[in-house]
């Protein structure tokens, strides 16, 4: 990338970033969380990139959650200084969980078991500070977390953490939400996470223990909540971006989805419909969010070079550094004439997982074929 | 990773190479191939590693395949000057294709048809050099490559890279050898693949054009092959590590498999039978190839820190940096019991998918618990 790249001159593949897409994303979710009066803590686990943290954020500082250590170093050293760490903490984490709490930065941890919770207590001890802590909830038996009826499991954890100066909250993430087949489900989905959020927090306050966080969210429940009360702040992340999967759950259009991968046309097999691109799993990853869902959009929907998708073309077959465009099965479209050497963009299933693919957005804005920035993306743990 | 790292020191989730397995692969292939008097060219898309690269070719110098430019430019960094860029040309990449031979690589690449031959006849012609190619047959209707019964397309194409000084033989690839059901059905495809190439190799000459390589290969088909009369040189990749597809396929043992991610135990969710641990997709790809196989091992088979297999233990589901251990559906075996900060090793379904999700190898040997040396991956296009 230079300073005078276009589409024509990027190397391919490559993930370019629509920025106007992203900027429209971001003020949705921000208009709809300044409605509820409620904190939004944007999720950086996808984009992994400075820039687009900057623009997602609601002031440099933060906050922001992470799902690795990695990122939590990097966007501490890009300034950002209000971080949760929302996976589950691994005892030996915790050294850099404290190197970076002593560079200033107030990094949040995740506990779901009095076993995790002696081990952050233990080592706020040693370090004579404490570790925040949010006890995670499991909200819709999707993944980690203390089931929110089992009172007896969530205060003994509360006490652990409380004592040790650790205690700050409780979180959930209603990851069942991308298994709705309406809205209406997603509302209801929202209330359900809400709800498990909103009953533990009064338990532990009801037993005389603090509890000033109530962290939330996913962004299907994020968008469609009809009411956040007893909510501190909102966690989503892959808005930013959107992808299939989310067009397919009616949480965004199509035509919202900012992140998509540039390939070439490098052979045909007109014998059998097929149109060979340089994009495979490589480029695109081995996530097929939407086979689970009512329209199953294979490893992507095809669009030409400007982002308009043609009717029922989809990347159909993917090998490590080829793809197979076909025609929907059933589909009276027909193939078009696109000849070797031809750019098109390829709509992903799921933003994190093609996006982490890739070192670095090629940010264009909207029709527009000129480039006008490169930004980084890290990785790693 | 320090000269005194250990697994119990490294940070995870990280990427395992099990060296002693990774010699033991290379050997066996290499002793068939001797067997056989057929060149080996190993394709280094699976290692993207120079140590791991000088460790798997016959010579420093090569021969390789490579699946990326980028892949190219890195191993001629390294010094290896035999190169084939195994996937269908694109003409805006020849430039890069230039460069690499004007700095004295022997770079071949690859078409499958007229336009896309026109493309590097033409370029060379410019160049007044000759960029070797090899005409992609389609021996199993699996990707690209000239219907190996259209001697009219074939000697077509070849005309036109033979008149340009850019024909160097033939090239194949039994995609679908992933997709047999014992070892009979891999030995016939490798005859199929064997029998396309040499047959369009043939033809080419019986036309008075040169074709001086045959060049065939997949792993299990290079593993299985009866003969490979006619052909000059095999191609093989994930062979180097073995994954469970190919353990599925039959073509090697569990016990065989060089890569794995090692994890840790960050929760449990005793009423549903869950361990989870900080290997998610991101961790180890989505890559599900085992879900096509008649013994599906979901995102991968769970063994304890010095690798070995618990009965019927899987990695059931993922998230981005979380992931579900379960017993298999219908295992009478009983979970074991794993504390909060137990390491794992996870063997993944596929080689190429998983090692791509990490920048570097931890290496170790057999059951030692030390890490005898940290070797970096490149990635990108």
């Amino acid at each position: 990338m230079t300073a005078t790249a276009t589409l024509d001159t990027l190397e391919t593949p490559c993930l370019l970033l629509d920025e106007t897409r992203m900027t429209r994303n971001i003020e949705r979710l921000n208009a709809l969380m300044a409605g509820h009066g409620v904190q939004l803590r944007p999720h950086l686990k996808t984009p992994k990139s400075i820039e687009v943290a900057r623009r997602v954020m609601s002031r440099p500082q933060g906050p922001a959650a992470v799902s690795t250590l990695q990122e939590a170093e990097q966007f501490a050293d890009a300034g950002v200084t209000d971080l949760l760490y929302a996976v589950g903490i691994a005892p030996a984490k915790l050294e850099r969980v404290l190197a970076l709490r002593q560079r200033g930065v107030d990094l949040t941890v995740v506990v779901d078991s009095i076993d995790a919770a002696r081990a952050v207590a233990a080592r706020a001890k040693v370090a004579g500070e404490g570790i925040p802590a949010l006890i995670e909830i499991d909200c819709d038996g999707h993944r980690a977390g203390v089931q929110p009826g089992n009172h007896e499991h969530l205060l003994a954890i509360a006490h652990v953490l409380n004592d040790a100066g650790c205690l700050r909250g409780v979180m959930t993430h209603a990851g069942e939400s991308y298994g709705c087949r309406s809205l209406e489900a997603i509302a209801d989905m929202a209330e359900q996470e809400r709800a498990a959020a909103v009953g533990c927090a009064d338990a532990i306050r009801q037993a005389g223990l603090p509890c000033p966080v109530v962290s939330v969210g996913s962004t299907p429940t994020a968008h469609f909540a009809r009411h956040l009360d007893g909510v501190t702040e909102v966690r989503a992340g892959v808005y930013v971006f959107f992808d299939l999967v989310m067009a397919g759950l009616g949480v965004c259009a199509v035509d919202d989805i900012a992140a998509t991968v540039l390939t070439t046309v490098i052979g045909h097999q007109p014998d059998k419909g097929w149109i060979l691109v340089d994009a495979g799993w490589m480029a695109m990853s081995r996530d097929r969010g939407t086979a689970k869902q009512p329209v199953d959009q294979l490893y992507g929907l095809v669009c030409d070079a400007q982002g308009k998708p043609y009717p029922d073309l989809l990347l159909a077959e993917t090998n490590q550094e080829q793809g197979i465009i076909k025609l929907r099965a059933g589909s009276n479209a027909s193939l078009p004439d696109l000849p070797i050497g031809a750019k098109l963009r390829i709509v992903p299933n799921h933003a994190c997982a093609t996006c982490a693919q890739h070192d670095a957005y090629e940010v264009v804005r909207g029709n527009d074929p000129g480039v006008v920035a490169h930004w980084e993306r890290f990785r790693g743990w």
